[in-house]
């Protein structure tokens, strides 16, 4: 029944593993290949537990052979893609990079933020992967750009007021972001030993991180953005302080939010109610492709404070890959990614 | 599709949430009732938040009043089903019990265990579900018993040895269990509140644990059991010490494993290997319907030691009773209990 | 040596036990009494595991009889130590009450925030506990109110900036509180079940935090504060991002904080550098009387991002009373609070 | 007031960072040097985040010039004291190492166990740190091998049986230990990573921990030793399954452990009663020298079950070094380690 193919580069990092855990349970693709240089000839059980067993016979293989498919996935440190695109794209007809390496639209922003762009030409072309406000621009899309987790959670939770008019642009913004340990990938050094780790409400990239570009380029607006490290595995949890500019009712809000999603299949709204889980939380969406948005508003001092919780492995990176993968290739949009989630559940 | 109705009972709790995504995932059952006596009335998104918006026109009702349905899953305290098994019985044709109700055989072991038995009658009637040494009694099976989380743990570890005959009963078997705190249920007490339960190594029903009669009555074994609160949320890991009359090779440990699952859907070896998860762990089968098992020997002391890990939540509670139901009418053994977990992941 | 006695009402709590601690250390005091109406009787060791075998024989005691001590700290929920104070007065020449009752100046306030206050003419007396900010007003004094957790980090990370004139109280600032959950005492509800509580990013009171009174009363500054529930166990992190008139420097900064911290005995910055804690962290200060801040300065945006972190138990709490006593009696400032805390550690 | 000098080598890791705090706070020492190859030259609060402030000028030296000092702590990897002892001992007439070199009594168990031994002549001269069993050897002692973590928290549970005679040496003993991340060290590896190492049960060294050479050789008796990791920092906790030969009553046990540890300023009892702390647990014990012990007879099997739980980094290392540096050298026997630790805490 699976009629396409498919690849992962980088396949023993953590978004790799997670690309193979979709796809093994996609109902329209076989995985063709795995690569990893580290673990060239082992098991992919032997680096992912939880897919012990699901692929027995697939084997990670050498990044440097790639096999011909109908999409490849690239799951490469920042730099890599760039260099190699030409043939990951000989590889495949369908490219969804999920590296920081095309989200970006100008060669000026490359050099702002990261250290330059080696194929400029190419970022015009480039389509950023967010169905849930690029969903018209995917169809048909050669090189896909899938977004950066904490700039996901961060536009899906103030797009919405920029699109119903709340906001213009002007407004002053401020995001506080909390992150899981995943972010940091596997091996990520003394700092993510669980020692160090554990526990933690450690301020990282006060000022200057390069998931703020991001966002200010698909928003249109500047916003003063600063993340934080807790303690859980797997989420991302922004919360936005905003200051519009005139009044702004609960009902405004709800119409700007329920008019942005509420046909999106992986959109959720929790804005107050009762029980424990009032607001988004990455542990009401942890393991799935869905996103939660909220808000409350402060009359006090006429701010509205915006939260959003996403998974950031998932929606904040494979989920949204293999997602914009379905919108661009026609599949069913959800295919592969109807898990509800946990609970209870920790980060998970 | 859904060609068969469900209900679940006590369907607030978390093995009731559990169930509820389970079914509701499920291609061949509609859930028609999900009963609370706490929260009658409200959405069942509510509570359990993973489910917020994947049901959005399920609510809970009164637990008095129950919906004829074809399957229904009781998820109540201990000692309710025996009282209730009637009306149970009058609104399904098949029953599956998640409580210890009907899980040991006689009256007796009721009386030496809990507090007796009001129907005893409907002991040699009821089946255990756990499929993989009791599949043959499950079709058409009317009244249902779905193991007990540490039992299963530790019966999955220890079964295989029995029937390879590598044990006989009279040997010496010591048990340390490790469980998560979703075994406390919602609302657990002081004891398993955040502060008091995290990071802990705590002893809890050090001797006289209740599972240890289910596990003798299904092993035919003696046993030394002792359980232990760890700092996860699901799981249970059970290490059993083994010390056989005989000599025994790995050789055929391996062959009594193997023989013993290697056809099982949901089971898993990992005993040995490389990487990071080489035993069976609670992580790497988290959310999933997954067992796994290992040993290893001690040739210094004649020891086998045997690691099992599983969800207590799935294959030690909501996931079994699903995959008993399939087994008894007939479906698809693994319908609705694919999902293969998350990597990385906390406990989860 | 111990020449003053103490005495502790509502002993059973988190903030009692963490007095008892504390006193039981000092060099100064010796405890008189510790009261608990649930548990009376019952060994301190019995609630508080820390504290078994180190005070063999003192017992929880009913608080409707209070034994005459030189200092009395009184940790009840909100609303009692204004209905009990003459009781309280009556026992004690020194009374530190580590609940909100006697925290803001007016009246006014105490009916905007909480529900009035029925003892307003002891609000003009009361003195709140913070030794940085207060140090002056608390030598003989009858009353102290203990400030609040997330109120003192707060306050601890701007009160600089205003003391420097780099703010002026007409500046735009935004407060994200990040907090354990032993700020919800023992026995916190559903909310904080382990299962619940764990890996959380948990919004809550997002707008018309109480404490928000109490800083803006400290400080003479409206802000905008939203709090959010982490998964740590001890510990308070407040991250301000706030936007001066005027252009500002780091050495205008250090100045500041240096200016208002470098001979505080609990002070420290921490402010860039190298290795894995750059910044401010709860770790850094678990289980000490420490107070840590720490600033960013974000040129794009005109932003300073300060962080500040404590202890909520010890800095933001019964530290912070025994501080105050220390300081109102004349004793050596720092006595009974030397601890140095712990590396590596968890929340802790 | 600090008469004698200590210095540390290895001071950069746990266990060293651990010793600093200790001997910094103790009325006795004063540190003369903290060595450390990667960070000579820095400061040690620059790796010690507890310690920035209270060291303000004590940096990391270079290991190879070793100051004079009355004692030193060797807080090296295992085999470098024994190629290192003779600098060590003309440093210091006091040498209290941290790591296996000098632990066990003979070559040959270190040719069984370790890769041999380069200065067996030391082994008999060297005297095993634990006052609680080997007080009197102490007073003058040259070289000190402090216990490892996972022996001392056995040794602890079962050596007041075999003094008691309830236990002779033939019986079989079970010991199933729990410990946490800090037993990895600083820089553990991918296997310590957060996100690997959160919400594990994982069993590690399940047969031949090389622990066991330690416990055997000091309790005369044969064991079965397996160890899981699981999710704390700190703290080691041993359940101990022990089957006497004869019949066993509580009072007997109750006779055995107050006989050994009433006097012990570091020993406690936790054998049931009432609360969420029944037993040993490592939270009770989190950053003190305090080791609990605790028991539960079992009828059906005859069995004893035997619990012991302390830090690893305190009583199973840092702590215990310092202890017996106390008894070697004629000071009060608690002199610097006196805290109580923490209510509420993680692991910590």
């Amino acid at each position: 029944m699976a009629d396409l193919t498919a690849g992962v580069v980088g396949a023993s990092g953590f978004t790799g593993g997670e690309l193979l855990r979709l796809l093994a349970a996609h109902p329209e693709f076989e995985i063709e290949q795995a690569t990893s240089r580290s673990y060239d000839g082992k098991s992919v059980g032997s680096v992912h537990p939880n897919l012990r067993g699901t692929h027995p016979n697939l084997r990670f293989s050498d990044p440097e052979e790639l096999a011909s498919v109908d999409v490849l996935f690239t799951a490469t440190p920042h730099g890599v893609s760039m260099e190699q695109i030409d043939r990951f794209q000989d590889a495949a007809e369908t490219v969804v990079d999920l590296s920081a390496d095309f989200r970006l639209d100008t060669e000026a922003e490359y050099e702002e933020w990261y250290d330059g762009h080696s194929r400029p030409e190419l970022l015009e072309e480039s389509v950023y992967a967010l169905p849930e406000i690029n969903r018209e621009a995917l169809p048909g899309a050669d090189l896909i750009a899938s977004g950066g987790c904490n700039a996901t959670a961060t536009i899906l939770g103030l797009h919405p007021l920029i699109e119903a008019g709340v906001l213009d642009g002007s407004e002053q913004v401020v995001v506080d972001v909390k992150v899981g340990s995943s972010e940091g990938g596997a091996g990520g050094g003394d700092a993510s030993s669980h020692p160090e780790r554990s526990g933690v409400v450690r301020p990282y990239a006060p000022t200057g991180h390069r998931h703020e570009a991001e966002i200010e380029s698909f928003l249109g607006l500047d916003l003063s953005f600063t993340c934080h490290a807790v303690d859980m595995i797997r989420g991302a949890s922004a919360t936005a302080h905003v200051f519009p500019n005139g009044p702004v009712s609960k009902g405004d809000l709800w119409k700007a939010y329920r008019g942005a999603y509420e046909d999106e299949p992986f959109m959720r709204m929790a804005a107050g109610g009762s029980g424990v889980y009032r607001y988004p939380e990455p542990k009401a969406v942890a393991g799935t492709n869905y996103g939660e948005v909220g808000f409350e508003l402060d009359p006090s001092n006429k701010r509205v404070v915006v939260f959003s919780a996403i998974d950031n492995m998932m929606k904040g990176s494979a989920g949204q890959a293999v997602h914009a993968a379905n919108v661009a290739l026609g599949l069913n949009e959800t295919a592969g990614l109807e898990f509800q989630g946990l609970h209870p559940v920790g980060s998970p």
